[in-house]
């Protein structure tokens, strides 16, 4: 008998969902055995229904889908964390299982739907949630299994990937590469949700959680978005041999968690250097496995489809063997997150000051009087007297450190002009 | 209670697989739920078992394992496909689940080892077969399964690519790299299985049966090795802005499958060439998820063991839960083998000349008389009257209409010296 799925939301991915099952239903039961049914579709934009061919089962009302006892599997892609909070909760409860591709619910109530499944003994699967098509939860889940995990990092985000490739490639500026992106539909109207770092800081949240076996949400990730990235940066960091990206960092450390959202400078020879354009991947580093990198398409419909019809295969697979949920929540741990204050990495500094007598000196004692041990710092400018960029590169040095170092700078009024750009190197 | 484990061959990856056991037995007791005990090591070396302290469980005889009722799963890791073969199927007939690293048991005898697992009704397990600890098996068969897939391709063999690498980086020959490789332990005293592309073949059979659905083995590849690749060529393809790899390819074309292993051309800027060193990289293309890519170590004991452990800790859960085997073979259709006379490419081709008035002209002649278009020629060479590389790159051309070209060539005995350099183009 047929397994019978319910959609929730026909956009993009909803769009690509029903087509993977119009294309390929016949191949699913022929090379697997299953037999997977779409028997109805939900959404507020009946049009979309139609232009994909399912307004014979079209309806507005979610609560058809979740009250309609046929259905087995709830397909939620309206994304948010109202109604589709709502929907979720309410199919389990129903005793559907159920597949979404929504980061900022399992990034914010990922506890809470988690323990909903488990509680009504039904799957809820999310591998589109994170990186798109690429398959990066089910691998942590399964293949790597036997690691203990100490490092997830990806670039996680395509849109802001995409303007650093263009920046660092073009020497176009932020503006610039914005227009281009959005002119482009890689960003939106709106794009502080990319730009600002939250996507990633979502996602990270969901890759920590399971990579470490204890539950992180958005709120616990430190944030800094690109808005604060220039040209000149970028410049800078080729000069020295590294790479900016917008990486999502987790790090396991003795102190706890370590998960937080930033412009990163990486050595070009890192594998996720090579990452260009609005392709994602993500970097896992294991005890027994090392490294290892899952690259691909970190959005559209196609990719995040093939990752939802992934999971709806998958758990269809369980129903028609009788099988429970085989891995629920695997968050069994309690770390602690470590603060962003107590952070100890490199730092990239670049102050935009004018070009007055001392100010070197005066920038260097300020670094020297915080204890934050300089690398290297480069003096670049037009012209003798007008504004130029210091750009200090430094050795290991606390957080709070840096921060003071900052803070003591941007007090030298006389000198300080424009933005101070700091970015994280990972080494 | 325990899932009890019987290993049998206690080398690199065995050791691995024994030290994770020891590790984080009480992690995947805390994190999943699962108990598994080893509770019998094979080897023929008792040394090494003694080296990881499983001295106590220790004995020679494999039958012992087999015929152990209290075991559920045999680790298989002695490798080839004599011994091996009789143990898995012994294992299987005795009702045990298997989890083997054995690729050329896999590549060559895959559908009777396949067919006796589903006979028996246990599961056969193979993530570490291909790629090491790369997760590609897993994902192929659950995150990408709603996927028709188009192409693999994958760099499989750490020793070459790390030679390769080598030459390319610092104009090294190919003796000079392969004693490199050698003194490093990245290649045996016959490296043979690695050189001659073998060891690649037997993964991409592998690979290529599950990606298409149909029964690929060992013999069905088309094998060239590294051998007659020389540093000229590495320089001649940096030139013209490509990477030479040692690929293992399968494409699902409209006649079959299309599956080799050789010497390839790619483009600097496809994520292939990115992969350099020992590391390994499978890059996939299927019809909704467009590109992706799995990059991780391709040997060693950590890497291994991990995917091996991987495996084994899947069957436990499904054990414990009571579950059967979940996904067996999946060759369900019998697609026809692509004949290496009708493929279509692009070539590069290294003649060795002496340099006499007519060369040009004379090869260039049996180019054209075989229609094969070619794109450009570069001649290079030390002195006038000495001798020359002659280096053809072709338009798409037969494989068939390439070869009868440089048959004809190889008549130009007054011309030719030194043997001719073939590598295919993939763009």
């Amino acid at each position: 008998m047929a397994i019978k799925v319910g959609l929730v939301g026909t956009g993009t991915v909803g769009g690509g969902c029903i087509d993977i099952l119009h294309n390929h239903a016949c191949d699913f039961r022929r090379h697997l055995g299953i037999d997977v049914e779409l028997v109805r579709v939900c959404s507020r934009e009946p049009e979309q229904a139609a232009a994909h061919g399912v307004s014979d089962i079209f309806t507005e009302d979610w609560h058809d889908i979740v009250n309609d006892p046929d259905i087995d599997i709830v397909i939620e892609l309206i994304g948010g964390t109202t109604v589709a909070r709502e929907l979720v909760l309410a199919a389990l409860a129903a005793g559907k299982n159920v597949v979404t591709a929504n980061k900022a619910l399992m990034a914010t109530y990922g506890k809470e739907v988690m323990d909903a499944a488990e509680a009504a003994g039904k799957e809820l699967a999310f591998e589109a949630s994170v990186g798109g098509g690429i398959p990066i939860i089910d691998p942590l889940k399964h293949s790597l299994i036997a690691n203990e995990i100490t490092s997830v990092m990806g670039i996680v985000n395509g849109t802001t990937n995409y303007m650093l490739t263009e920046m660092a490639e073009r020497g176009t500026d932020y503006a610039e590469a914005l227009a281009d992106a959005q002119a482009r539909g890689f960003a939106e109207a709106d794009p502080t949700a990319d730009v600002g770092g939250y996507d990633a800081a979502a996602k990270i949240a969901i890759l920590a959680s399971i990579a470490f076996n204890s539950r992180v949400t958005i709120e616990d990730v430190f944030t800094e978005g690109i808005t604060h990235v220039s040209s000149i940066d970028l410049e800078a960091a080729r000069d020295m041999g590294y790479s900016v990206k917008l990486l999502a960092i987790a790090h396991r450390t003795d102190e706890g968690i370590d998960v937080r959202v930033h412009p990163t400078m990486i050595p070009t020879s890192h594998q996720l250097a090579t990452v260009n354009g609005v392709m994602n991947a993500i970097y896992v580093v294991g005890d027994a496995v090392g490294e290892t990198m899952f690259f691909g398409p970190g959005a559209g419909a196609g990719p995040a489809a093939s990752a939802v019809m992934g999971d709806v295969l998958e758990v269809a697979r369980h129903l028609q063997q009788g099988v429970l949920p085989i891995v629920g929540c695997t968050c069994t741990d309690s770390l602690p997150i470590v603060p962003v204050d107590d952070l100890r990495t490199k730092y990239y500094i670049r102050f935009q000051v004018n070009d007055v007598p001392g100010v070197l000196a005066a920038t260097a004692g300020i670094f020297s009087k915080h204890n934050v041990s300089v690398r290297s710092v480069i003096q670049r400018g037009k012209e003798e007297g007008g504004q130029v960029n210091l750009s200090y590169v430094t050795h290991t040095a606390r957080e709070s450190s840096v921060r003071a170092v900052i803070e003591e700078v941007s007090q030298l009024e006389a000198v300080l002009v424009g933005e101070t750009s700091v970015i994280r190197v990972e080494d």
